[in-house]
């Protein structure tokens, strides 16, 4: 690749800056997080648990003996190397090394349905996938719909080499390490190449496919670390924590922290599944003192039985995916967890805001103190957050003026994957459109509301999905609940709830009378009242947990038609 | 100027990534650090000593009616514009408006003789000088010099508009401002494009300029931001503090902080002279929390009477500069001032490594937790350090393996300014030189021990100037030392010291007898032990207050020839 240095500087000026002919541009490449590693973090330890424990010294061999390896299966500069496994710590060494050798990382979201994964496979046109065993038989389902030949590695958990490879396997991954005893000699190449991809479902049509380049993943790195750990108050991030994700590194890079993590050198702990006893033993048996997650993981490992007798007390818990309820903020800091939340998307790899929380006072905790962390929060360092009408005019601040929350930040998918009209609709006027609703507050501070798609637009006036769905949740014989806009001839839409009781004698004008009560407090107005609510078994969720409000309204619009 | 987005992403795989025309492709601009400053600290306090107290919101259009009244008096994208001031918020306001709209800022060191001066507006090609009144006469004595025709704005404290301008001059600066009042449209342009230079003083020959472009400035601020926070001691930054320099804004732009402060958006403070009641009761009546300086300036702050009443038990103080002796780390701790170093040159713009300390243990402070403020460090964030040998080979950990330190990192200056010889020697190799010598610990920290100019070759050994000053300055008879390599026929050099000393009784044997005692713990070897000692009343420093060995040397070398 050429080197930059001949056209790095724009010198316009009369003075004369001269460029020395050995001047190194350096540009943003993922390989640079790792400069230093070897020198003063060698030590540190990565953990996957009940699987291995290495050094980050040993990390980097592999790194290395896995990019040659790829090599020697054919694997070049530009394919596409897909990954269908478990968090662990091959998938940190496919991380680095994928992107490293200037190839693509496709994450592949191990939640979709096989027909979902067979059509990102297609999408974005795989050159190799890494496969987990226990995903071998999903695999071989949509086997005859994939279209380009791909290398296929098994990544399995027992001794290696295996017994028998399964068919159409070329090789197990621990013997593609070996076969990669040569090294790999990594070059410099352009910061703007692609280095990763992956889809994130939408609420109508095919998975879309973002992607990011080199100088994107590490700003973003550069910007998440800035954010987390400037943070005031001591839940931020800092170098003597160590690190373990509870957010799938299929989603949005595990939202970019375990870059973050290996930068810092920290020790890492990889938890594999996400349940919560192993979850709870990683966290007391190796230490972990920070992690991120959506609220229902965080809600499942506190209501753990194992929990009661945990010292979780020096944990700290980032969440993001949707919005926390206070509740379980309250639940987790009485049990000693630091919860914050931040908030991004699939689509801006993912941080744009966080809750900037103060030092608590000398009081200490209290209402105040738990609300400040549920905040979604001020711009990560350099990402630039608007709240717009429809003519993209910013609107001011305050809860009552809610409007598109567009940005723009050095590390946003620049378009999906042949998707031209998605990617134009995506970057209309100049910014990313979240299709999040919310407002600023005067603070700076960004509340998102609702989804744009979510919330109900009912006689020209918006009412918020979620804020309905946090007032209905707190009622005591309500385990979970989902809020939806249901067609409606003469006001467009109106709200309809869909609930999980646990007391069989809440009714339909239980619900309704709690949330007449907050119109009767001024906080919402009277035709936010649900018009319809159900109780239901359970809520459909999508693969990564949340609610599908698209596959409610579809059964529930059927339903009133 | 060209949008980058059509080449921005490189895109060699065969998926089919779709660049969307809208696409904001985000350079990395000054400007951007300001990106949401007005929705999210408005009205953080921007301080001048005595002499102004406004918002970021006061601010951000300052800047503005800056970089328009600087428009209308001709200053056109590519200009350099300079300017001789205190540290105070116009300067602030210069290090933002000047890059910004597009032109270079040259900060002038205000204390560099007035051929220096002179040297440096010719070299730089300065269009514009904006100069304080007390800088008004040395401006004029060496006005007939300056070669080109420049603007000339004053900057005074008085009110605004002067009674008279003095000759030469076009317009005072709060008058500029106003003349700026239609504002100024900041266009997005190629971050390569250089944004300041400024002037070093080598050991030889004249200043050398060096130059940063945006990209690297930007990248400078994020990278010292992840490193001064991320610490896990509380000595570390964050977005609670209270910024105050103490190194003045011309040098290495006051170390990059006030653009660190200026992204997170503290509360800032410009002592504007830093003479020990000042920045006392700056620090004490401003509430500044967060500082930097070199050595010299703590220690005199230190020992001032009124710091003897004041508290200071708030402030955390990043040394740089030079080394910083025990016992100063030692007294600023017991002072309840919260101190630790880094490392970095004005070539390197400047921040490479830092002292990253670890949270004190129960037990507290103590020398050990001393020792550990005062390490050259370990690198920020995607800075790579290395201890070479002369041939380039990585030298082994240890002390014993000292050699000299080069460097790559995002931010390093591509050359010298209309010196095309002093530039390939900088970046030879393709790292930069640093010109310092140093060994890495086997915890990846590095430590300087001299000065590559300043070590003292004897016999094919090494000598560390630094460690025998070290030693020196802790008889209690010594107020300061320098030592020196005097050429010596027989041995090549052999070191020489120069002491101010407290106490008549001291002599020349006494300090012999000092480093010998060191080389009977087999600290140091015997040709360590000075062939000569001279006592003068003061030392020469340079103009940034280091010792001036260059000077030294040249007057000790004569002497003995």
């Amino acid at each position: 690749m050429p080197r930059q240095d001949a056209t790095h500087f724009c010198a316009i000026s009369q003075m004369n800056p001269v460029i020395a002919s050995e001047f190194h541009a350096y540009p943003l490449l993922i390989g640079k997080l790792l400069v230093n590693t070897r020198l003063t973090h060698a030590d540190s330890e990565i953990v996957s648990a009940g699987l291995a424990r290495y050094t980050y010294g040993d990390f980097l061999e592999r790194v290395e003996r896995l990019a040659a390896g790829l090599a020697r299966l054919g694997i070049r500069r530009g394919d596409t190397v897909a990954v269908m496994n478990w968090d662990c710590h091959r998938y940190l060494e496919c991380f680095f090394a994928v992107p490293m050798m200037g190839a693509v990382l496709h994450t592949i979201n191990i939640r979709y349905s096989p027909e979902q994964i067979l059509y990102t496979i297609n999408h974005a046109e795989d050159d190799a996938i890494l496969v987990h065993e226990d995903f071998v038989p999903l695999l071989d389902e949509i086997s005859a719909g994939i279209v380009r030949p791909t290398r296929r590695v098994l990544i399995q958990d027992g001794p290696s080499p295996p017994e028998a490879l399964p068919d159409g396997y070329d090789i197990e991954y621990e013997s593609l390490l070996k076969s990669g005893d040569e090294g790999y000699a990594f070059e410099d190449f352009d910061e703007s190449t692609i280095a990763t991809t992956f889809y994130t479902s939408g609420t109508t049509g095919s998975p879309k496919g973002v992607f990011y380049s080199h100088r994107q993943l590490v700003l973003h790195t550069l910007g998440a670390l800035s954010a987390l750990s400037s943070i005031e108050h001591e839940v931020r991030l800092h170098r003597g924590d160590v690190y373990m994700p509870m957010t799938p590194l299929f989603h949005a890079h595990g939202w970019g922290m375990p870059y973050v993590a290996t930068l810092l050198g920290l020790k890492q702990v990889y938890a594999r599944r996400y349940d919560p006893s192993r979850l709870i033993a990683c966290i007391v048996g190796e230490g972990a003192t920070f992690s991120h997650c959506v609220p229902t993981i965080l809600h499942m490992m506190l209501s753990a039985p194992e929990a009661a007798s945990a010292d979780l007390s020096s944990l700290k818990v980032l969440i993001g995916g949707s919005a926390m309820p206070y509740g379980l903020a309250h639940m987790a800091v009485e049990m000693g967890v630091q919860v914050f939340t931040a908030y991004g998307l699939s689509e801006t790899c993912p941080f744009l805001t966080f809750a900037d929380i103060r030092r608590p006072g000398p009081a200490g905790a209290g209402e105040p103190e738990i609300r400040s962390r549920l905040k979604t929060g001020k711009p990560v360092p350099l990402a630039e957050v608007r709240v717009v009408d429809e003519h993209m005019n910013d609107l001011p601040a305050g809860e009552r003026h809610t409007g598109e929350v567009v940005v723009r930040a050095p590390w946003l998918t620049p378009g999906y994957t042949d998707n031209r009209d998605g990617s134009e609709a995506l970057w209309q006027g100049g910014y990313l459109h979240t299709g999040d609703i919310g407002y600023l507050d005067e603070s700076g501070s960004l509340q998102i509301t609702d989804r744009l798609k979510d919330v109900i637009k009912s006689g020209g006036e918006w009412i918020s999905s979620i804020a309905l769905e946090s007032i209905i949740s707190r009622h005591e014989g309500i385990d979970e609940v989902a809020v939806i806009g249901i067609p409606d001839p003469r006001w467009g839409e109106r709200p309809m709830a869909i609930a999980v009781r646990n007391d069989p004698s809440v009714d339909e004008q239980c619900i309704r009378s709690r949330v007449a009560a907050e119109v009767d407090l001024g906080k919402l107005p009277k035709w936010a009242i649900p018009d319809r609510v159900v109780f239901v078994e359970s809520i459909d969720k999508t693969s990564v947990g949340k609610l599908d409000k698209k596959r409610l309204r579809t059964r529930y619009s059927a339903d009133s038609e």
